[in-house]
Parts: C-alpha cells; sequence; structure tokens
C-alpha cells in the first residue's frame, strides 16, 4: 500500500522520468492544468507537485512559457545522479574493516599529492590568528591550568556558538550546548545518549564513512537510505523505511553540505524531515559540520530550526572552518541534554580551556566573518578548477557534482571503472584519493571517486588529475 | 568448599583474629613450630602464613625474639580496618544519582575551604614552566594546529612516558601508548574495549565514585570486592568471587595510593592478583593516577609489571601530578591495543597537540623529578598535619588511615556518625567534603569521610577541621 501524499507520489513519478532519460533538460513539463486532468488532481496538488521538482533542483520556472527541465547548477556536464539502491535490511558489521584498510594504506603510503582530504590547505585558516591567541591566553592568566575546566565547556565559547546560530534562525540557549571533542565526539555522545548496542540507526547513503565507523564502534546496526546530490536524502525513501516492519531509533543525517554530496536539502524538505522523524519517534541527529562553507552569505537553516518537539540533536565540528589540528566540537541535545552532560563527563570530563578561550575570542569579532568570505571565495574558485580538470582529463561519460560550498567533489566513473583499482594505483605513485566503496556499508559505490578540493589549484594538482585520468584510461 | 591455599586459609585466620581483637598490637604471633604442631603443617605453609600477615602489615618479625602483631604506620592512632563486606550478588544503578546528586550539591554551594578534592593546590603544580613551554611552543612552531594528531598520541610524550616506566620496572613500548583525555577516558576505552553493556565488572570497595560513574555510564553490572587500607584488595575475597557463579570480565583495581584508602598493594599481593585474573581469564584494568605522589624515591611496581600473559591494561593520568587542567592520561592495552586504537579514533580522534608537546618538554628534564621530591615531601607534611588535627578535634574513636603518599586520608568515624548528614552540615558553612557513602554503589561507608590534604596547611583549615568536629560532636 502506497501511504505517500498524492502530490509526493506524482512528483516521484516524474523524477523517475527524469532520471530515466524520459524527460530530458530543455523539455517542457506537462503544464498545471495538463496535470489536473490527466492525473484527476487538484489545482494545489498540481502545484504541489511542481514546487517538489524545483526543489529538488530538476525544475526551473520560465515566466509566460511554463515550467522546464533542468540539469542543476551544472555549468559544463551532468550532476552525478544516484540512482536510489534498493532499500537494504540493515547492514550490521563488527568492525568496518575496510575503511580502516583503505586508511590505513593511505597512512603507510608515500603521498605527494594528497586529493583525499575533505580539510583546507593549512595556508588557508587563520592559524597565526589562533596562535596569537593562544599565546596571549597563556600570557594574561596564570591560572589556565588551575581547576578542571566545566564539563559543559567554556561559557565564553558556548555563548558565541549560540549567538551564532541565531543567523541561522535557530535558537539555541548556550547552557544547552556542550563543548566536545570535535564532532566526533558529539555524535558519539548523542548515539550513546539515545540507542542501545543492537538498536537499528538509518544513515544516508553514501555517508562520511567516519559516521559509519562510530556507527560500528557502538555495535548499531546501520540501514543506509538513498540521497541524491540535490537534495540530500530521499525523503519518500525514508518514510518507506520508517512505516516498515524495523524500528529505526535514530538517523543521522548531514543537511548542509553534505559529505560526500555536497547536497543542500531543501527548507521544505527540512521541514518534512523533522516532522517525520517526530511521528515515527525516530531520534533526529544532525551534523552541521560544513554548513559554515556554503557559498553565499545568507546562513543555511538548521534541521534543528524547524524543530517543534526537541527531537533533533544538533551536532558540528569548528575543525573544518577553523584549524585541523583543533579538537573543538560541539553538542545541543536538546531534551537529552542532562543525559549528554552526564555521558561527557564520564567520558572525557570537560574539555581544556586554552583552545575554546582563543576560538571564542576570534568568532567574537568582525574578522571571523571576513575569514570566512574570503575563504568560500577561495573555495568557489578551487572547486571551479578542480571539476574543470576533471571533466578534461577523466574519460567519457565521468560526472561531477556541482555542490553549492565546500571542499568536496563526488565524482560518479563511468560504471565499468573501479574506484578501489584507482585508490590503489594512484597510491602507488603518491597520489591519495577517496575511493567511493567506504562511503557505504553496503558497498554501494564503487564507480564513484571522492575528490577534496580544499588546496588552491596548482600545476602540481593539475598534473596529479592528468594522472587520475591516464590510470582510469588504462582500466580499459 | 573452601578450596583457597591451606596457608591463605591460615592467614585469614590470623587475620580475622587481630581484626575482631583476639590478638592484639604487641602480644607475640604462635611461633612457626607451634603453628606446625597445632594445625599440622608443614615448615613451608607456616613460613608463608607468616609472609602473609607482613604483606597486610600486621606482623612484625624480631630478630631472635619472634613475630608479634603490630598497627601498620599508625603514629598516633589506629588505622581504619575496614571489615570485609558480605559478598554483594552485584549492584547494578541505571545512573549513580547518589554521586551526581553529592556533586551537584557541592556545586551550587558557594565553598568557602574545599576538603573533598584530591588534586593538590595551584601553588604545588608546575603551571608557569607547564605554560611558558606552551608559549615557547607556539612561537616555535606555526604548524602546530595544521593536521589532524596521531591517534595515538604524540610520540614524544609517548616516548618520555615508556622510559619513565623503565624505573617503574615495567616495559612498556611507546608505540603501544595510546594518549588518551585523562585517566577517565583510558578507563573508558579498556572496558568498551573488552566488555559489552551487562557484563560484570568487579571493582574494590571502596573506591573511587568516578570508577563508579563510568561502569553505570556504560551499562556494567558492579560488584564489589573488600578491600583494607593495608593491603588494598582482598584477595581471598576476590578469590571465591572469581570461582561464583557469576562470570567477571574485567576487574578495575588502583594498586597504588588507592583512592579513598591509600592502600598500595604489597608485591607480593601483586603478583598474586595477576596470575588469579589471568586464571579466571578476567582482564585486569589498573588505574595507576596516583602512584607518582609516593612519599619514597624508589618507585612502586605496577601490576603490568607482573604481567605474563599481556592481560593487564595499564591506564594513568598525568592531571593529579602535573596539572588539574590538563586533559592528559594515557592507556596501554597489551594485546587491547588495535580494538583500543580504533575506539580512541571513532570516541574522540587523537587528542590536540599543544599540552602534549609541553608535558614531554618538561617531564623530560631532570626538573621533573626534582619537582616530584619537593611535591612528595610538602604531601607528606600536610597528611600529618591534617591528621593530628582530625584526631585532635574529630569525636573519640574516630580513626585515620596513614598512607605512605598522595593527598587523600580516609577517615572512620565512630558508628553513629552519618558523613552524609555531615556533608549537608559542612556545605551549609562553606566547608566541601566527600562522604563516605559516594566510594561505592552498595553505601557500605556511611561512617566514613574522605578527606584532601592537597592544601597547605594554615589556620583556616585548622579552623574547618575544628568546625566539622563540632558538627560531629553536635550529632551526638
Amino acid at each position: 500500500m502506497n501511504t505517500l501524499p498524492l502530490y509526493r507520489q506524482l512528483a516521484n513519478h516524474y523524477l523517475d522520468a527524469i532520471r530515466s532519460g524520459t524527460l530530458k533538460t530543455g523539455e517542457r513539463l506537462p503544464s498545471i492544468r495538463l496535470m489536473m486532468e490527466k492525473h484527476a488532481v487538484s489545482l494545489s496538488t498540481a502545484v504541489q507537485v511542481c514546487r517538489e521538482l524545483e526543489d529538488y533542483g530538476v525544475l526551473e520556472a520560465r515566466p509566460r512559457s511554463g515550467n522546464y527541465i533542468r540539469q542543476p547548477d551544472t555549468p559544463t556536464r551532468p550532476v552525478a545522479l544516484i540512482q536510489p539502491p534498493p532499500l537494504d535490511t540493515g547492514v550490521y558489521v563488527g568492525i568496518h574493516e575496510h575503511v580502516s584498510t583503505v586508511l590505513k594504506a593511505s597512512q603507510q603510503a608515500t603521498i605527494k599529492v594528497n586529493l583525499a582530504s575533505a580539510y583546507c590547505a593549512p595556508q588557508l585558516y587563520p592559524l597565526k590568528v589562533l596562535q596569537d591567541n593562544m599565546i596571549k591566553a597563556l600570557r594574561q592568566d596564570q591560572h589556565l591550568f588551575d581547576t578542571t575546566g566545566s564539563t559543559c565547556g567554556n561559557s565564553a565559547l558556548r555563548n558565541v556558538l549560540a549567538r551564532r546560530m541565531l543567523t541561522a534562525k535557530t535558537h539555541l540557549t548556550a547552557d544547552r550546548i556542550v563543548i566536545t571533542h570535535g564532532a566526533t565526539e558529539a555524535i558519539n555522545l548523542a548515539l550513546r545518549a539515545v540507542t542501545q548496542p543492537g538498536d537499528t540507526v538509518a544513515v544516508e547513503s553514501p555517508t562520511f564513512y567516519g559516521l559509519l565507523q562510530i556507527l560500528e564502534s557502538l555495535n548499531l546496526r546501520v540501514l543506509e537510505v538513498a540521497a541524491s546530490a540535490h537534495a540530500g536524502i530521499e525523503l519518500p525513501a525514508l518514510e518507506h523505511l520508517l512505516q516498515g516492519p524495523e524500528r529505526i531509533k535514530a538517523l543521522i543525517v548531514i543537511p548542509n553540505l553534505h559529505n560526500p554530496l555536497g547536497s543542500i536539502m531543501p527548507d521544505t524538505h527540512k521541514a518534512r524531515l523533522v516532522k517525520l522523524c517526530a511521528e515515527h519517534d525516530t531520534v533526529l541527529i544532525e551534523d552541521d559540520t560544513y554548513g559554515d562553507l556554503v557559498d553565499t552569505e545568507q546562513p543555511l537553516s538548521t534541521l534543528k530550526h524547524w524543530d517543534r518537539t526537541d527531537n533533533v540533536i544538533y551536532c558540528a565540528s569548528l575543525n573544518k572552518t577553523l584549524a585541523p589540528g583543533l579538537r573543538l566540537g560541539w553538542i545541543s541535545a536538546g531534551k537529552w541534554h542532562d543525559r549528554v552532560e552526564m555521558l561527557k563527563h564520564t567520558q572525557t570530563r570537560g574539555c581544556e580551556k586554552l583552545s575554546q578561550l582563543a576560538v571564542s575570542a576570534f568568532m567574537g569579532t568582525p574578522s571571523y566573518e571576513r575569514y570566512l568570505r574570503r575563504l568560500r571565495k577561495t573555495l568557489t574558485q578551487q572547486r571551479q578548477h578542480m571539476s574543470a580538470a576533471i571533466l578534461r582529463y577523466f574519460p567519457e561519460g565521468t560526472r561531477v557534482t556541482n555542490p553549492r560550498g565546500g571542499t568536496l567533489l563526488w565524482v560518479e566513473l563511468p560504471v565499468q571503472h573501479s574506484s578501489m583499482a584507482l585508490f590503489q594505483e594512484a597510491l602507488n605513485v603518491g597520489i591519495q584519493i577517496s575511493p567511493g566503496d567506504i562511503f557505504s556499508n553496503a558497498k554501494r559505490f564503487k564507480n564513484f571517486v571522492r575528490i577534496g578540493c580544499g588546496t588552491p589549484y596548482s600545476p602540481r594538482i593539475d598534473e596529479a588529475l592528468q594522472t587520475l585520468g591516464r590510470l582510469l584510461k588504462n582500466q580499459g
């Protein structure tokens, strides 16, 4: 029985048609009037179908002309359009050996060009300011290491973070924030607070392999839900799953500048996702580590913004935006705040004060916004260079995402290519990439590669991409 | 059926006699010859009985005279001799609410004199050296926050720690050490590596309440094993438990300067404990956070030193010896190293580099040993002052431990007194103490108090102890 609302059934119907090529770019979508007639639906339903397709970025409204199919935000060639996977029945893996093997191989190799990192190049980060702030704090206060810090973290930093969130239309009170050792510990605490070992947790597919590792270390069952580069997690697929027999305790989503997809969920999707999870009593864990790297000045909304029932746990990190060597993240756990605070206390106690002081001193000034603006512009250029080079050097049929921010490109190779083989061959010549395989327990992305664009474009990188292209062409 | 070796059965027999007052201080123990005759045992067994009693600190051999009962190491009045408790059948508590309530009450009160802390006073720590080292590191190296640190920690610090362990006759290789956020994270990782929720873990009774909180946060069942201020965990009681029906997955022990008992396990006990755990396939987790604060120059041996089967997980912290505000500990997990490394990676990633650099620069120099020597002398004096004042001001019948190092005294009040009532009354007048209740899930220490001696003795502290004495006398 299909329990989706009519307008979503119809939207999915057209999405399938677009994906399969039945409706091609530039073609006109049936008019509202025709839809009402053909599908026997109301005006409001037909309008909702069009909005839905616009949210997915596949529809363009031309004034006085109609709705046309478009390939969203891709200047040169089609974006990687990932087919929704078969719904997994839950993949439980004791230790994510595959990821570990890949990461270990990279550590042992001599790397000349690293295209696997999600970080920016060191010279793009405000490292000097941060180090100077630390020296200043160490000079001014002889009592920095006198006492153990508060379990929840420095109040100065928590205040700065709460104030910044207001611009993302998200109201968090500082005393409900806990500073953590990166987003890793934040997500760890969120999962420990709301699940038991053996519980099932859903994630996007693909998703950041670090999340898969955390889930496995906590003995949680993982269900993968299809996600697309246009709009993130596919809500119909999720809804289907939530209505299924398996109780899903929590869902982890990267709504803004998804790793590796680069997707940004449309606001309508965010609102609907939050509602859906609340209805099914599934805790929604939001990883907003990359949101600040969006191209535009206007901040992206968070899932927490749409949360009316305190069912969203907000997690984020500062080390992608400030410094790779900082271990600072944070969590705002809604109604689970007390439990998260208790778990933080018994897991690592409060974080050391010094980095928190240095960071809050910087984030509290206008220079932080100026720095972010510069960084965003730089990253936009770097992604454009990389994207163009990949399309130039890689085999015919390669497709690249065109995210609206961040450091990551998700590259779909023609289906006969193996990204694991490319990973090994590249490592042999000192180039590091992230093979698609590690972004899913179900190994669904064998012909995908994640390419980091954090480093300013240079002949060295150009040559590395050329080498990758050659290796691929040699694969046949 | 009593399955203890004969010499231990006999030793327990005499220990009971001493505890119950049947054999009094200064009295002579039956001679070896008499023992052989009366108990029908061999010469070797009788000698072993005497050694056992010596290890417990209750026997003194006088040349050409015989073995005499003594009260170990107590200059003024008897040490708190804790009766072995009835063996618990496993106390499972979801959240250690009692500890949380006590700690929260302390946080909310205005504290004028803190006698609850296990730390030294700030002025006793080398805080200036550490902060100067940090400033130096920040000036010298512009790349401290360029990259994420190694999961296992800085190699410089791991090397210094491994070298220092050699003096405690413990050989650890630096690459099997993982730097953690304090001993809290070390023990957390150890438990996550070797247990599943619902498993049973044994601890000493009393033990540091922080351990009880960790165990509860991991949903582990806790079995408490009697421990004494003379020799730590009671091995006969443990052996009995290990032979019982309940599978004990792990045992956490603080062998050196136990918190709160101050006990140091005799080497023979350490050796036997390690063997016992190996025989019963119970992982032995050692918390050696306080060992470096021993009065004597000669380092104490670790349980790891006696480990022949890699069954001991060594955990320690640097924040009791160096600075309360540092969050640095470490773990050497023997055959579970790989699993601990994986869990550290998914829990918090590697620790930030700066504190590790500052600490290893200091610990690698002779000034560190000089500093420790000074600290030890200071602590010895402070404990003596505090102990004398407690015996002066507290009610008749109060007994105080006389540990050979560290910052802690464990005070046994006459049985009609309530340490929780004292805690509340003291808090009302701005004095913070640790009530005995929180050192056991079974609430076995209602008339015990832990007093911290980390702060140089002063009229202020004298007055606080006098006030505590008055409050107790008012209790009746």
